[in-house]
């Protein structure tokens, strides 16, 4: 049974002969919370949380955390890539093992949450890293970047106050996209949020609950309160993620789209298979 | 609870200003079977099966088709139109007041089955009909239209020999788009649609049973129907129509997002709200 | 549409003339968290958490917490009762409207949460009230009943250290039942429950989330947390509660459904309609 739509060096041929007219911008699923981004040619190449390996299940055998589907390209291939921007530190999005080989592969450079960056200097060479913090906005080639705080499931911050958990509002030919990373709901991600008024929100959908947080999974908001925290925000498109990599800790996205269809029936949302191309038109 | 994406002039103004590049298209759900198709700015403005008023339950109030939410747009208001595609007589797809009211205010054409002009010609004044025919292409501008015979539940021919059944095969663009019309599952189907090659598919979900033939309401594919059909033709975007408008002759397409999610992971597919566009691009 | 299987004389007809052979026990599902209980005719016959009345939109017609359907008896009608568990002072689980009829109308007992008592006393006349406490079993007829403490979502004590919120283990006539009240999964109830070791257990599924929580509305184990607490602890048949009657705080059923099947393919579950009556045989 095949789960990816599009993989390995036809994708990034597709990624490469994509051309963005208009307020437009293209992203293709990763898988997880793995995001590809692509603006106009000026606007660049950037990548959200790629988890691109296995090196989860190769360090440790016996995880529970097994990829159901291959990665859907070699982080090695992702040679035009500039940027790439980390979420957190946890192994499926912070993966040391897709950016090491993104360095090497690539001129990218890596934004990662300012408590963490000691982790990745070893593995980059010479690339540049940006570290990421709260409200501090940057920008890579015609990115514009903010870090916001996420709650996984409380906000925390090291010594300094950075926070270790973010999410991303980013700008890029018109258009305003949100990546959560992994968050649970807050009053302040609302406000913000609703300050940012995204075009395109991914937000996890997959939860969290006594049994896999007694286990050490820490937990993201749920199917239920994605679609609440969209309407609250307003929305104008939702792509669901972080339900389909990982069994163990997988929501059936079906309890979304239902949720959906029958209590805002006029929600628009999209639901990517991996290795799937989405243009966004403004 | 409002139902409906965008509608009325807002939804014509996008469909005016949505600029089309490279191969790709664009497209507008407006509820049931109808949809609204833009190429170009040559290739023109097509619409299938309209149905952009209450005639059914106008006409008898005791009827259980009562739609769900509004017309998204009055018929008046496709001045632009420059073709309707018509798939079969019943009153969700032929709409007589809705293609009345587009004739009075457009100069599009109209493609009717062939057995059926009869029926319409009173209503559009001086306006172009064309018998639509199995395998017989015609143009309107830059859209190239096969119609083909669809099985609502049975072929039905005149005594012409003339299907009054029909789904359309449209090109447009360098983008094939197959709309299935109301149709069950047939050998010929599979044949025709896989050697046709679809990237976008328009397909019923809301199949059909015994109680609702009981009732007088055809069936058509399945939900299920409608994916391994897809699989085994090769679709690259399915989109599925004809459960949203009515609650009596619904299926819930959670029911079709569960299967595909779960039996082909890779699939392709876009779950329209009422008034919302999709630009699809190849 | 008719969203209540059996109710009024006709409900307690049927109550009235089950005979209960062997190890086993009937109940009903009376909406909500209220069930209905019987056992042999020596046994007599209880009730958890009556919300027979519309109290609560009558109280406040601006609530969002109207009912689907309207009580299946009323608290009148239970003339035969022995006793009343309530598990905690919520309106839809105290509601006092339906204690008072019941007090009136039979010579039922009531077991009150201890911190409580003050505020059904006026209601019942001289009716005895039994103070229930964590971990104190006391018997009514063949029922012998053990409160444990609940989490809504927080254990609540007075200044005596008696529980606001309770669950009840109930045992009657062979077999072990746990009403859960309104409660989280805590690791103290996983505890208490494995070792008893319950044939049934009623549990809340509509869970919690942000978007209830800021209405003021307390959450409880979501559905899957109710199925993979009955898989932790041990449990022959899950009868999911507490989703039925307020459209607000509703959760799908069939998510419920849907996981046991994919993640529990072999446990054991009955879902109720309003009004119908389950027997269990050990």
């Amino acid at each position: 049974m095949a789960a990816i739509y599009k993989s390995g060096e036809e994708l990034m041929n597709e990624v490469r002969k994509t051309k963005i007219y208009g307020e437009s911008v293209s992203f293709w699923n990763l898988g997880q919370a793995g995001i590809l981004l692509k603006g106009t040619e000026e606007d660049g190449l950037l990548c959200i949380d790629p988890y691109l390996s296995r090196s989860i299940e190769e360090r440790d055998p016996k995880t529970e955390f097994k990829r159901a589907f291959p990665p859907v390209v070699d982080p090695g291939m992702l040679r035009d890539l500039d940027g790439v921007l980390v979420t957190h530190g946890h192994d499926d999005h912070l993966d040391l093992l897709s950016i090491k080989e993104i360095a090497k592969g690539s001129d990218s450079m890596f934004a990662i949450p300012a408590p963490l960056i000691s982790l990745v200097q070893e593995h980059v060479g010479k690339k540049y890293i940006h570290a990421a913090k709260d409200g501090e906005s940057f920008t890579i080639k015609g990115f514009e970047i903010t870090p916001i705080p996420a709650a996984h499931t409380e906000y925390e911050t090291d010594s300094l106050g950075n926070h270790t958990f973010l999410g991303y509002f980013i700008e890029v030919n018109g258009i305003r996209l949100f990546h959560s990373g992994d968050t649970v709901v807050t009053p302040e991600l609302i406000e913000k949020v609703k300050e940012f008024k995204p075009h395109v929100a991914f937000l996890p959908i997959n939860g969290g609950d006594y049994f896999r947080t007694s286990r050490g999974i820490i937990g993201n908001m749920s199917f239920r309160e994605a679609a609440d925290f969209s309407a609250a925000v307003g929305v104008d498109l939702i792509v669901p993620i972080h339900y389909d990599m990982f069994p163990n800790n997988r929501e059936n996205p079906v309890y979304f789209v239902d949720y959906l269809f029958h209590r805002y029936p006029n929600q628009k949302f999209h639901m990517m298979v991996p290795g799937e191309r989405f243009i966004y038109h403004k």
